[in-house]
Order: C-alpha cells, then structure tokens, then sequence
C-alpha cells in the first residue's frame, strides 16, 4: 500500500488527556480536513485600551486552564508579547503591559518590537520563541516556569529569520528549532529549516527540511506554524504557505508529518492547504486573506486537536480537527513518499 | 450626427435564437448598462471535493443546454480546464477531473497549468483557447466537436501570452485570434493585438488593436474577454481593463466594437467600465475586487445577452444586458471615432 | 506636569459657533477618542449618473449651509472637481459637471486630473487646494468668493507634492501652507513640510514639520488632512499615516498640535491613530483599508469637531469629537516633548 | 565513446570556398577556441558623420566581395540598419542613410527604430532579420536580391522578441527561425526556442531549444547570434550568453551544436563560454563588457571562420577560428548528450 | 529659411571679453561640434590630501583670474564645496576644507553634503547653486561678492530637487532657474524647469521647459548645465541627457537655444549629443561613461567658448567650441521649431 | 589625547617573523596609508587552462613558503577553491581541480558552488572559511594541517551569509567569527556580526560589530576581509565598503580596530578609504571598481603588511604598508570613540 493511501486511523497523539480542550464537534456534512470555531473570533479587535489587534499568538494548558502569549499590536502599530490566561481557552483576560524578560543580571530588557510568538514546553519549561526586533528580526527565546518571571535566553540566530519553532522534547541532548530565514522585509521567498543546539544558545546543523513550492498554494513562502505534536506515526507541522496574486499574499494552513527521530525527514506532506481564507474575520482586517497556525492543543484520549490561528493579522481565531480524520486526510492528499 | 451620439438602436445581434439564455428582466429604476445575477455567484466555492475555487471559465450552448469548460483551481492552488454541463446556465454539474486533450498521436496530454479557457464556435467545432503552461505562459488551442474527446491543436504564439481568444467565424481562408502579449510575471502592461492565421497552428500579420489607457480604469491594461459577438453593427468585444492602486490592480469589465470585415479597427470604445467590483462576492475573495468575462450568451430575437464573469478570482457570476441598451450606452460613452 | 499628562482641558476652539453642524453624540460606552456617524457613509456609491466614487473631498460653511468641493471620479475612473451643496452636511447636491476654473485672462481653464481638495476660508475668501495633474502631480489653488465662480491662483510647487493644505488664517504678511514632497507614482515615503508665501504664487521658507514613523501604523507616509483647527492650545490638526503590509498600505487618522505662532514646532502629537479601518466601508472598496480625512467643521460653543473622510477611496464619511476629548487623549496619548 | 569525448575533427563545413575570407593565422601558443583579429576593431566610433557607434552587424559575401547591414547608433541614440560593402570583409565602405525598406504597395516604410541585424541568404535571396521598433520590439524581416532594393516581409512574432534568426536553408517546405522571447525593456531573462513558417508570415509550432544557465556565465538569458552554420556534424550556432554581477551584466559568447534534421535537437553545447570580454574594445564603451555576435563567414575547403561581433555596444570586431579546432574544442567542453 | 536650416553665424555672446580664457584651437580635420582640452583632466584625482575626486564644479573670471566653487568628494565619499583660484583657469589651487556659508545671524551653518555648483554672476554678485542635503536633495542658494564670505541664501525648492541654475540676468524684477524636480535616489526621470523668484526666497510660477527623450540619448532624464549664456540669438544652454543601458546610465552633453525674454520657449534643441564619453577620463572612474557640464567661460570678441564639465564622476575636464560653430552644428541638428 | 590624534606609533604585531614577506618599499612621496604592488596583478586571468579568473583568495605562510586557497572561476563562471603554492608569494603554482573536502565519513563531497575563502591558522590548524552554495550561500568551514587533505566541519550559520571570517586564536573556549549577514542576491545592505562557538560547529551569542555608513564609500554594506591581525592596540581589521552610484557599486578597503578581548567593541574606525579603485586592474574586469581584500601577511619585526585582495573580480592584487603608518593614519582618520 503506498504512502499516498496509507491508513493511519490507528495514529495516536503523545502527549497526555486535556478534557478541557476547546472544542466543537465536527459539523453534519463537513468535507473538510478542519472546522471553523462557530464564534470565531475568538479574540476581537480593541480587546483592551490601547490594543489595537490580537493575533498570531501562543496557547499552552497550565494549572488546570490556559495560558497564553499574546501578539498585541498597540495602536502605533508595535507589536509586543502579552500574557493571558483563560479558564476554557475561549475567554481570554489578557495583561495589559508587555512581559518582562529579565536578562542574566536580572535586569528588565528593552525591546524594539516582538512578534509572532510561539510557546513550547520541554522538560517542565516553558520556551517562548518569537520574532525578535534587537538587532534585526531574529528568533528570540526566553523562558519561564511560571508566567510570572521570564528569563532571556538568547537570540538563536543572526538575522533574518522568522517562524522559530523549537520542538516539545529534546534529541538526546540537543534541542532542535524549526525556523525560516528570512529578508529585511517583507520576504517574498522562504524555507523551513531544522537547526540544533545543546544549550539554545549556540545553534548550528542546519539541514534543509522543505521547500516552498511546486504547488501555487505554498509557491512563495512557507513556515512553521504551533510546536510539532507528538503522534505515533511522527512530528504532525501544521505551517503557513503563501500564495502569491497581483493583489497581494494568501496565507493558507497545510500539514506535514516529519519522522520522530530524524524531523528534517519529511514522511507526508500535504499536497494542497488544510485551510484557506475564507470567513469574514479571515478576509477582511488590516491583512486580508492570512491564516497563520501559531498554536496547537491536543487530547490525546479523543484524538482532538484545537489549533489557534491569526486571521487577517486582525483576530485571533480556532479551528478543531482531530487526529484521526488529520492523519487520514493527509494520506490522501500526500505528495511526498 | 456625429459617433459620439449616433443611434444605435437598430442594432442586431448574429447568431439564432437561445430562448433558454438565462435571463432576468432589467430592475426597475436601473441605470446602469449591465446589471447583475440577484442569484450571484452561479458557481460557489469549494463546488465539489479538491476543488478551491471555479471563476474565469467559459459557457456555450449545445444540444439545448449549455456546456461549459471551466477554470478550477485545486487545493493545491494549481489551475486546469473542466468540463461542465448544465440545463440552464445557472445549475451546474462539472466534472471533478480535467479535460483530455489528445495529441495527433491520440495520446492524452500532460499539462502543468491551463486557465482563463475561452470557448468560440467556428464551422461546428468548438475551440478551447486558453492560457497554457507547456513551454511558457502561452495560448493554447484544442477542439471537440462534442465535450467528450478533445484534440491538441497548437500553442498560437510563442510566450508570453494571455488572452487568446479566437473570433467565432473565419475571415475568407484566415482565422482571426485576439490576444495580449504579456511577461513571464503579473505583467503591468498589456494591449490587444489582432493575429491571423489559416490553419489555426501558424500565426502572423500581427495588428495592434487597442493600446491601455489613458482612462484610469483601464490604464494598466487591457485583454479580450468573450469571443467577440457579431451584430450588424460590428464585433461587439467585452473586454476587462485595470486600475492601479496603491493597494492592487482593480479588473472592470469596458465594450467596444471592431469593424466587421477589419476588426483591428475600433468603431467604438467605452469612455468608461461597464461594471467594475462592488457586490461582496467580486470585493472579497483570494484576489479582491476583480471582474473577468469570459463568456457570453446571446438570444437574437431579444437581444439579450448573458456575460459570465470570474469574481475575485474566487467564483463564476453572471450578468445581463440587451444589444440595444448596450449599443445605446456605447454611443453615449464612446471615446473613438 | 510632564506633557504626557498634561490637562488640556480648556482647551478653546477659536472660530464662531455653527449650531447646525452634524452631530451625533458620543455612543454609550464609547472608549475611543472620535466616533464614527452611524449613517455611514454619507455619500455613497455612484452618486449622480457617471459618478463612480466621491471621496477625499472639503466642506466648509456659508450662509447658512455648506458648500462643498468634491472629489468625483467618474466611470473612467479620473478625477475631477465637483461643487455641492447641502443644508445639513449630510445630505449633499452636487454638480454633475467639474467646476471651472478660470485664468487671469478669465479662460475657463483645462485639467488633465484634480483629486484630494481640502478648503480654507481665508479673510473671507475660500482657497481650494488639490492635487493638480497640469504640469505633473503638485498643488493647485483656486479662489472663490461665492462657489460660482473660481479663480486660477498658482501651482503652488514644482511637482512632485500632494497634500497642500493652507492654513486659515495669515502670520503676518504671510500665507502657510502644509505639504507634503513626493514622487511621480504611490510614493512610498512622505513627510509634512511647512513653506510660506506672500502672495499664494511664491513660495519657500521650506521647513521639515513631521516625519514619518517611527510608529509602524504612520511608519511609510504621512500628510496633512483638514485645514488646521485655530484652538487656544495650539493648531490641531488632523492627519493619515500609512502602514506597509505585505498586502498594501492602510490609511489611519492621527493628530498633532502645532505651535500658534510658529506652525513647525509641534507641541503635541498621537503615539497611535485616532481612528483606522475597520468598518465596512472602509475596509472593502477601491482601495481597502483607507480613512483618509480631507476637511473639518467646529462649533466653538460646544466644542463640537465633524470630521470627513474619505473611506476606501470610494466613499465619504463622517466621524465626530470635541475638543476636549480629543485634547485629552491627545495629551495622554503625547509622543512629543 | 562518450560525446563528452567524441572525435570531431572530420567535421566538414557545408557551404563553399571563400578564399578571400578576412583571416589570420592562429597565434603562436594560443590555448583559446578562437583568437582575435589584432587590429580590431574593424570599424570605430564616429564611422562617419552623424553615426555614433557601428556594432551588432551582419555580413555576407556578395559579388566576390563583402555585403553589410550594419546596426548604426546616430548621435541621437537612435539605431537603424545601413547597407555598407567592403572588399576584403575588413575595410568597410557604409552608407550614411538607413536602407529603404518597401512595403507590398512598393510605398517606403518608417521605422520607429532597427537594431542587431542578421543577413541569412536563402535560395538566392537574402533575409535580413532585425529588432524592430514598429509595433513593439519583435522580429522584423526584410529581403533583398542585391541590397539595393528591400521588400518588407512581415513582423515575425507578436513582441517581445529579440534575437530572430532564420536558418540558412529550409526544411522541407518551412522556414526556421531560432528567436528569443522577451519583455519590454532589459530583459533578465531569456532562452532559445525555433519557430516554423511556411512563408516566412505566418510563424507556429514553437519549441524550446536552449535555456539559459544554470552556468553562470549564461545565467541571465541566452540568444542565437549568427546564422547557424551547416556543418557534417549538426547546425553550429554559435550564441550569446549573460552574467550578472552586482555592476551589470556581461556578454561572452559560447557555442552549440544542433541536429541537422531536428535544430530543436541540441547535440552539444559549451559548458563554458568561448570568447569573454577582456580586450580594451570590449571591456570600455557605451556599454561595457560585451561580446555580441551577429554574423559569420566560412571557407569550407579550410575549414576557416571568421565570427563579427557587436564589442561594448561600441566597436565591430572580428574573431577568428577552424571548424576543426571549434569542434574539439567543443567535443571536449560539452554539457549535453 | 526654416530654423533647421537657418543661419547663425551673425550670432553674438553678450559679457565682455575674456582674453585669458582657456582655450585651444580647433584640431585639424575636427568634425566635432566641440573638442578636447588635450591635456584633460584639468584637475586629476587626489588633488590634495583629503580629496578623493574634485569633478562637477564651476568657474568664473574673477578679478583678473579664476575662482571657482568644486565639489570636493572626501575619502569618506561626502561631498563638500571648496572654493579654489587660478590665474590661467588650468593649474588650480584648492582650499583644503569648505566654504563657510553664514547665516543671517551671521553662523556658521553645518551642512549634510553639498555637491555639483554652480556659480552665476548677477548684477556683481556671486550666487551658488548646489545641491544640498540640509532638508533633503534640494538647490541651495548662497552668495559672495569676495569669494571669501559667504551668506545664505535660501533652499529654493522643496526636495526632491537637483541641477538648479540661476540665469546671470534678471527678468524685470524677477530671478528665473532652471532645475529639474527629482526623487530620493538615483531618479530614473528628470525634465528641466523653470521657477520665479523677486528675492531668491520665495519661488513659484514653474513651468516645463524640456522634457527628456524621445532621442535616446537622453532619454531617461535631462538637466542644465553651466549658467546659460547669453547671445543675440538667445540663452545658449548646456546641458545633459541621460540614456539608459544594461550596464546603467550614460551621460552626454548636449545644448538647447532659449528665447531671451521668455527663456520657457525652446528655440532650438540638438537632435543628438555634442559630447559624449570616450576619452579614458570619461570612460574609467567610479562613474564611468559620465560627461557633466557645470561652467562655461566665454570671450565675446572671439566667440570662444571653454566648458569645464565633470567626467566619470572623478575628474575636471575642460572642452572648447566658439559660438559660430556651435551655433551652426545646432541649426543644422535641431530638432525645434 | 583624544583618540583622534592619540599616537598609536608603538603598536607592535603580534605573530612572529616573516622574513620573506612579499614586499616594496613605500614609493618616495607617498601620501597614502597603503601603496600597491608595481607589479600587479599577481594573478592574470586565464592562468590555467580552464580558469577564467583567480581573484578574492587567501594566503598564508608555511613551510618557509606561501600557501593559498584561491578562488577560481572556470569558464562556464562557477567558482570553486583551488590550492595553490609560491616561494615568494608572488609567483604561484595552482592545482588545476578543486580541493577535496571529505566529509565525517572521509568521503568527497560535492559543492555546488565555492568563492571568496578566507584561511586562518589556530592553534596549528588551517580553518577555510568561504561562502559556500550548498544550502544557500552560507560560511562553509573546512580544516586542514597540510593543504593535503581538507576535513568538512560545517556550515556555520544558516542562509544567507557572507564573508564570514575567524579570528586566528580562541578567546577562552570560544571560537569567534565575524560574518555578514545578506540576502539571496546582490544584497543591497550589509553590517558585520561578531558570532561565537565552542566546537565551530554551534554558532550563537551573536553580536553587532561595525553598521555599514554613514560615510557614502561604505554607506551600502561592508564585510570583513582578511582575518583580524592581532596587535599590541586590538585586532586591526581590514574590511571592504561598498559605494551605491547609478552606474553600479565600488569597492573600497577601510581598516577597523577592535578590542582585544571583547571584539565586539570598536576601538577605532577609518572615517575614509585606504584604497579605493583607480588601477587599470581595478576599473577594469568583469566588475569594474572592486577592491576585495581577503588575506594579509605580517611581519613583526618590521611591522610589514602585505595585504592580498581580488581586483575588479578578475584579477589577484597585492598592496603593502607598515602597522605604524597604518595605526597612525587610523588614529588621524579614525571617526570612533
């Protein structure tokens, strides 16, 4: 049986019970490989004085509810990273001061902007990675334990880079990032790479992990999107593609399965988008047409998947699938293998 | 009486009569020289599975009903030709794999890429123009006599080339093609030349027809839409033109009228668009705020006719006028002669 | 007192009261600094036959109503010059043919493009200002004492310039005028300058006011909307700073308040937009995401501010503050001194 | 034997004896393909009064001496096509008015301009190939029996097009034509297709022949220079290829091989270029660093050729080299087969 | 007798005379409009420690010798002016550091970069023109009567302006210039204008004086050169024109007759260049293929005419006509009228 | 003392003695920080069959004599590393192929494309650093102890980078490299990062060092040239600047000196060039006015510097001067601290 038909039903999801996932079950006659939140947005414009737009943001289960870092574009324009926390991961209360990330000497650091954060647990930590204003745009990570405190930890590459992704668990002793170089604009071209480092400090290995491309839906650009989950059958990488028109970008969401002991192996990949733009919150904002992946909960129990999304670089919306019904429909749209 | 207001009210439509042309009656207190589908789109997203979007496609009577070949762009975003039939004009059922066209060999043809086909009636066989991938962004040409086998006829004109769209009868030995010469990208200029050619597989005696601009509305460029329709007037050509602006290109749909022995000479041109974006389904969409026919249908004994357009690159919509309501408009809002 | 916080208070419109001025009062729970009219947009679409949009356009008060010069662009998508009237501001008669404009020899006077106008009543004559197409994109201005006849002033600049907008009232024995230097296309940067005059012909005294950033939301361009507002602060003004997306600019409205005496010193000005796009109209249109404010009505009694704006290129609306609102936010929302 | 290795050296040129082909021995240590004439350039600026520089020409034997069509760059910049003779190929005698090329009505035509000439004699008749300006830059083809009177045969192709040339004989009933698909300014980009026509008026059944790269040396885009030359062994064109660099582009020229029945068959072709610009007359001029050939002479019982090339956009040059020292040296440095 | 034939040999230089001019005579068999210093350049690279390149300067008879303003490029590549003397407007001597220009109150002022003077003598005063940094690329006017101190004057213009020129005369009450509007970078456009002025503070009343192209040579963009001269046929201007080429820009000299009371009105205009770069100075530098004429001296007895011009951006150079032969070549090569 | 006169005559070089240093004197009435070899280039073009250009390459001393990794273009433009030997470090003996560099499997690997190596001795290793194409142009490093056998270590950095340079000790545990970080193509911008690892492999703790500008010789980027020789003052660091005119960029070579133990901090900087292109072999190639400095040889004793660097992108050149002279100019020029 070939890749492109395999059965992957029996995939399991690492990663332990969340019974208190955000959820909406799969509506009657659904065709698609994900469905909308049916209240999306999730979060709406002008959320608090002073925000202007909340968007490509971090989820993570912590202490029985959510906690989340904010992208939040003040009404400059600026982006920084915010805390938030919710009981159920719909209704947010989210801070209104940018955290503080304290460098060695524990002193608060100034930042020039912060964007398009990511948020991964490994080994009881929680990294943050986003894109990072301090000399250039780069991958920026700090951490904390408790949402409380945050420590820097490095900038992980030289500028330009963008969509730093660390995975949840580490490879022997070396952490690996997934990450996308990157222009000083707005880069009309992009990879996803896999980078390693014993520290998260000194990175190096780089490998080439996919190319953007052949298929127009992802000829542009592409990125990875919330930290890789777990499964059975290898890294599940929900990511951005970018279709290029005369008026402009279109991101879409996409999926891949990369190998669990060798992710710069790319076992299946989506051979068309998981997601486009296409509701009014997604179409309409200060960048229509984005759908941009940047946080994913699982129960591993059900099978569900609750992936947070940007939309239009204006809201922050959600979209469910599960893992069955993901895997499968990968199978049948798989290019690779 | 000079062209700008010369009557044109005994104009008449060639071609039989089309009792079963869709249709809706003008609405009252209208003012405008086209007037749109209350039903729009005629062909939604998502038609049927792994299809994204159905637009810029062509529609012709046959056998009482009508057959379409139409644009479909996959999940994957790459764009192919389909074939469509429908009772109506309006209810469609298009097949979900692409047309075979057959080479002289009789072998079935790989394509990378086809969109925007044209289909144009000459002597009982039907012509597929459209803008073909093999070797460049070219015109490519097939027939069927039945929307069932198809045969490879040539690529027109060396690249880059968009726009072929062929003239529904010949021209004593030659036939007749419209076209834009364009380059390899989302060119930003483009005029409609006349090519000839007397086996449909070499082409010369190339005549530029209409240059862009310097309306506004058209100032970018300009290319053929329908295959153009014959009345006693002359070829009455629906074309779109584009609008640079700060945020994109905006695509209007203009007329005008080629001279019936010599149609590289413009009898009339509109001053103005016909119809430019403004419903929700031509503003919103992958590529908002375009408007793109391709097709039109024609009663004789009415006058009515029916344009079907592509709305934001995103669906098929439809529109009505009558050749004298047109013609009348055309004379008021002529800019040539 | 640091000026982040200053009161403002008592801060007193200069000018005389117009009772009748358009109004709706602050809606409940309202956060923001202006509100938008709830009849938006207040001229719409197609307006007269062979109108397509009128936006970016002036009003001003006189006997008793207001008169207005309105940005037409018509079916050929060019822009011209129109004349309204109204007895409410909000519901508008306008001319259906460009006004004239003539020479010193009192020849009516040919345009290849008038867009943008603002109008300022100077000792009893009104200055129309706008960006002139004649001798390339610079700033044309045009007197009138009744809006009947209109008289050729000058080209105020050598090209390239846009957003010339006067002030209303002389300094000294000279004329002020607000500009912006900019290129021969959709100019990608733009500062405010101030230059001088004595006689509206001669200009120079050039002087730097604002650059544009470092905000991201004013980050590309800025310029000047209404003419300035005499208040006992300071001259407020009103003005759009334009945001780079991957998918297009988007236009907000900020404001700043210069010096009485000497207009270049800015004493206050917006960290973030007063306003940006968000409803309907504004986000959907020719040009998406585009508030673009071109003129202002006050009533020093009340001090009432109605604000239009042009709305996606393609409408005009209407928003509404006072000046002590607006003078208060302004003050804790500073970036200046 | 591989090809990359294959013998050559019985390679015969077709075509007959020219004894008085402008020669000079192969220098004494020479390791290149070809070597230069030692008093190039052959013709220099300022040829004669009003013409500015004299480059990209063609020549042919005529009459027992030599006929031109010489590309002539006015002081105004202007190029067109000049008609100069010459007895031994290398003092040059040329006219200071453009040839006058009539049309079918016997009526001398205007050109907007005319550039990069080839002379191609087929049957008898002489086809001269240019850039032509009439309707956009396309391939312009004229004939003439004694370059004394030219006849307009057609525009080729719908622009843009450059670099047109006819091969020396037909195939079967057809005319073959290698031309390069363009754009409307300095093209970056470019490869080799041929065309066919039954009459030299209308063109079809294009193919692809060479693209340019992936060496660098013609990684920017190819173009055919000469007329093919008929050889035992295949059509050996020889051709331009473009390098950029961060200060321009740089033109050497290279050759290929392609079959005699089939010229869409590329049999070999150099990996690496056969003459780069290094001397004076190439490296400084109007345009530096470009070797262009447009015409070559050969002497089939020697096996001598002799190569004219544009030199900087400035100078005609000449180049020399054996069928049988090309052929090695190809055999040794080819990339194909 | 039409002006493109008309005799200009009776025409005479207004200014005094000059018998210390420069000058070479005519070479032997010239056919040149204009000929070489042959002992070019005037003024080589390094000239005094410090210096990298003087080129693009201006000249005047002063006192019985020459001063003259150069633009002086550091090592560090800025631009400054230098104020120089000679007594045979060959061998030069150049103050190490720039001129100070003061200000009303008599300071000192600081300047960006300034580049590219020239020096107009009106009613015994001494103007620069240069282009400067202060406030953007615009025409900074100063003064000297000694050549010793220096007063500010003015920016005349708004950026984005470059190449401005004061006529040595007053029109009534009026000063006129010449400039051409530009952009923030290396514009790719330019057309000369001219801007009034009564106090060289306050300009308006602009109107087109030349566009660039359609001859190739100057295509891409045009500009003044030396302060017009005046003859009895009109203002005699140098200027340059700019064509565009694969490898960048080409600049040449070429010259235009002005009608002396309305200097708006071109009289006559060469058809094609008077210089154009080929000497090694011209050709070699860190602008190659760059001729910039910025001074002319005249001697009104002989008609003798000797134009510094900068060269390649490193160089003086100095080229010689009279005004008999200039203005024949011009009458025979005009393209006006 | 200010730094900017501070005497810095007692800087001693570290490293030892190099009695066979390529040297010339410094010509009698030099004014310049650095005078060229008078028998330059020290590498012609085509110095073996196959090589077009040998030009940007390193040299070091070993064994008594020199050896070199040089860059070489072939004649197809691709460049690769070649070895090469001299006694005297003029006279150079090249292998015809590329180095081999094995991989951790001791197996040859293959590289898509090789240029601008820098090599640098550490504790008794020979580290190459280069811009290598395999997975974008990044720093490739490979190390050698007998240019016999080349061993892979990594690619440093992710895309895109260039001109990554090590410094020739360890600070404690830490390697250090300056390098560039760029775009895909001719990058238009450029600063130089101080990036540190423990093993060469993992790279972070990336810093700022030097930003290109504003001084206009360097105001487009700049990148490291030889490696950083180590001095009694700090690391004295020779680096090229790049120029933007509207005919292309030039090269210029600046010198830097950095602390001696924290890198990262610029002691002093040239505010101009030391040499900038004017030698026929460096105005004239395949890119005109590059001066490229990529190796320098030191001798203690006497102070002597002989710095290689690649001419016009064509040629190999050798300049010399003394770190006196040279530490004396810096401190005269020096624009930091």
């Amino acid at each position: 049986m070939s890749s492109k038909t395999k059965k992957s039903s029996f995939t399991k999801l690492a990663g332990g019970a969340l019974p208190n996932i955000p959820w909406q079950d799969e509506p009657r006659g659904n065709t698609e490989p994900v469905w909308r939140y049916d209240a999306n947005p999730v979060i709406g414009r002008r959320f608090f004085p002073g925000a202007d737009r909340i968007y490509n943001s971090a989820v993570v289960p912590f202490k029985g509810g959510f906690h989340g870092i904010f992208r939040v574009d003040g009404r400059n324009g600026v982006p920084f990273l915010h805390h938030g926390t919710s009981k159920d991961g719909l209704k947010w209360s989210i801070e209104p001061k940018p955290i503080s990330v304290k460098d060695a000497q524990g002193k608060a650091m100034k930042f020039t902007y912060q964007y398009d954060p990511r948020v991964i647990k490994i080994d009881g930590t929680f990294y943050i990675n986003w894109c990072n204003g301090n000399v250039g745009p780069t991958i920026g990570i700090a951490s904390t334990k408790d949402f409380k405190s945050y420590k820097w930890v490095s900038n992980a590459f030289l500028p330009f880079n963008r969509n730093g992704v660390l995975f949840p668990k580490k490879f022997g002793k070396d952490f690996y990032m997934l990450n996308r170089p990157s222009d000083n604009a707005h880069t009309r071209f992009g990879d996803i790479y896999l980078s390693k480092s014993r520290d998260l400090v000194d990175w190096g290995r780089h490998e080439l992990v996919m190319k953007a491309g052949p298929a127009w839906w992802e000829g542009v650009k592409i990125g990875a999107g919330p930290a890789p989950i777990e499964t059975s059958a290898g890294w599940l990488l929900f990511y951005h593609g970018v279709l290029s028109t005369c008026n402009g970008l279109v991101y879409s969401m996409g999926a891949a399965l990369l190998d669990l002991k060798d992710p710069a192996k790319v076992l299946m990949r989506s051979d068309g988008y998981l997601l486009t733009p296409e509701a009014p919150y997604e179409c309409r904002g200060i960048v229509p047409n984005v759908i941009f992946p940047c946080a994913a909960l699982t129960d591993a129990p059900t099978g569900r998947i609750a992936v947070y999304y940007g939309a239009a670089d204006t809201y922050t919306a959600l979209c469910f699938t599960t893992v069955d019904k993901l895997m499968d429909w990968l199978a049948k749209n798989n290019r690779v293998g």
